[in-house]
């Protein structure tokens, strides 16, 4: 084998395969890129057996001879990244017996080849089932709802995320046993209905490499134990969850004795200014005492004690109740209204901050506390 | 204690004196900061015992009444960083009884005070013995030197710096066994002798804070077992390392077998380049081949080899040398002169790299290596 590159466009690719590359494994070959040379274009490939990623170079790169090839992928990387300083410079790339030789210039890079043909295949994907929404949308979905996940996998279900797709309606569920995010955008036309967990770490991975352009499209394609991603040169293949997902509808309620409406920018840096005080030793609640046109919000904790206030648009009864404010800044940071709305029933009851439109819905459960010592 | 601040003057000021907040010590004291309040300014100290910075707010600020008091730095600083989203807020600090309250509009942080009594006094410093210089050059010669000091301290001279003045000269020597970077600037007078090797850590501190403008001036005061920074609204006091420094003259020649010219940008790329193939468990030497035109660079790891050539200015004789690569680089780095001069005399010598002004000096000890194999 051997290709040309111009370094910008294969530095791009290595970025985009690269979030495939394992980073502890047992098995090498998982931390190599394939580099595949077809007659026109050239194919790089990593797969960690999670997730696969697979992108084509099309254009400035030249096939001089066909074939392929695996290296490591962070060796590779780093050389082609500073193999040269000239972003718009050729690279070229030769397989010679068992080393691979990286040329720019007047430096040469002599490194082991990794054997090709122990590279794992991508998993045959179904192209049957599918959606296409903007890149736009799927970021912003992920955005939306990713933080909620549950961190480790005590349940695995909850280091998903529900993608479930129901005519032209798209809905992406988290939760984490304290929270439920919820996020619902209208597709161009009907779909029918699909349901896969997503792992948290794909939609985190696809979330950093999709450009994210309002006007360019991306397919999700849903087959029964994967859902792959096709987007410009690039395709994204990730295992799914096993397993029911959670049903969350029995925990949706719209009934509510108290509505607040209050300025997001306002209220996320009071809740900020709140968070100074916790220590991971002493995780203790902030306490919303909302009344008429005001909401007092006061911590105490071992380092010192918050008291302040923020005006607000209250309808319905006074109530006093407490948050761990991690999550409601979570819920605040992602949404980009003006002014949001939070629906309360009673203290033990969980919070509601939704929009009108339903497009995002975040239930957050309250913690216990004893008011006589607020 | 009553006083208002400014919050950017305020932060700017805890910032500075941030850097003598001590981050891990037996004494809470230490990580607190002083808060005293003058007639008509507002002075803010932090002390870890080996450095000292005491820094004074005299504008936009109000002494409602006089006192002082000490606060834990880290919360402090978070305090005030995020009780206003407005740079140009005042912020209230008043103690009341043990209690320090912290207020801006509608918030109020209480914390608990720190006994200002235990704060430690700082040293007091004899101030006849000093010298002057821009802010800009101090913090020059730090950064040309800093990064050949030892890391740990297995010879405690080596951990520090030798700043010594003859005359109208000042010359900072920091060395680590394998190298010695050398530094000398021209002062505005004469200025006596003076010698203290001064802790890397109180330079690079003092580096972080210094403003460095080059119409600003900064006196440094040569105690018996302190030195003093005053600039500005800010005096900084840090211990000196106790000990004879290492005589360097005699390892400074001036003779030389072998003279390269190259260009800077050039020679840094080419060497940052060999980098890649070092694994810290594989050091491998950088090998230059010095031709007439030419200089030829090699490096062989376990990883992978380089090769790779660079044009030269050559005078003297042919020379074949290994070197630890980040050793070049970090002189290279700090260099500004778009060519440098390498002044080698064979293969077991150091290298020196100079400038004909004598403004700089990097010696750097070879590494062997068997001819035969490159």
């Amino acid at each position: 084998m051997k290709v040309k590159f111009n370094r910008e466009q294969l530095l791009n690719a290595i970025n985009i395969v690269s979030k495939a590359v394992s980073s502890k494994t047992t098995m090498p070959i998982l931390e190599c890129i394939l580099i595949t040379a077809f007659e026109d274009h050239i194919v790089l490939t990593a797969n960690d057996l999670e997730l696969a990623i697979e992108t084509s170079i099309k254009e400035k790169c030249q096939v001089i001879s066909q074939g392929r090839t695996a290296v490591e992928a962070r060796l590779f990387s780093d050389i082609v990244r500073k193999i040269t300083a000239d972003a718009d410079t050729d690279i070229t790339v030769e397989t010679d017996g068992s080393i691979v030789i990286i040329s720019c210039g007047s430096s040469e890079f002599r490194i082991q080849e990794k054997d090709p043909d122990q590279f794992p295949a991508l998993p045959e994907i179904n192209e049957d089932q599918y959606i296409v929404c903007s890149q736009f949308t799927l970021k912003e979905i992920i955005k939306d709802t990713i933080f909620s996940i549950a961190p480790n996998d005590s349940n695995k279900l909850m280091t998903g995320e529900l993608f479930e797709v129901q005519g032209n309606k798209l809905k992406a569920v988290s939760l984490d046993g304290h929270r439920i995010s919820i996020r619902s955008v209208e597709l161009k036309q009907d779909y029918g209905s699909h349901k896969a967990v997503i792992p948290g770490k794909t939609l985190s991975e696809i979330q950093k490499i999709l450009p994210g352009e309002a006007e360019k499209e991306v397919s999700i394609y849903f087959d029964r134990s994967h859902v792959m991603f096709r987007f410009d040169d690039t395709v994204m293949v990730s295992r799914l969850i096993d397993g029911e997902y959670f049903r969350i509808d029995s925990m949706l309620s719209t009934d509510y004795e108290t509505k607040v409406n209050v300025n997001k920018k306002d209220f996320l840096e009071h809740i900020e200014r709140s968070t100074i005080l916790i220590r991971e030793t002493d995780k203790k609640p902030l306490i919303l005492n909302i009344k008429d046109m005001e909401m007092n919000l006061r911590l105490n904790s071992i380092v010192g004690s918050l008291n302040s206030n923020i005006l607000i648009n209250k309808s319905g009864k006074d109530l006093m109740i407490g948050f761990n404010p991690k999550f409601i800044l979570d819920a605040l940071r992602v949404i980009e209204d003006e002014e949001v709305s939070l629906y309360m029933t009673n203290p033990k009851a969980p919070c509601f901050i939704r929009d009108d439109e339903g497009s995002y819905i975040y239930l957050i459960l309250p913690i216990n506390f004893n008011p006589a010592a607020y």
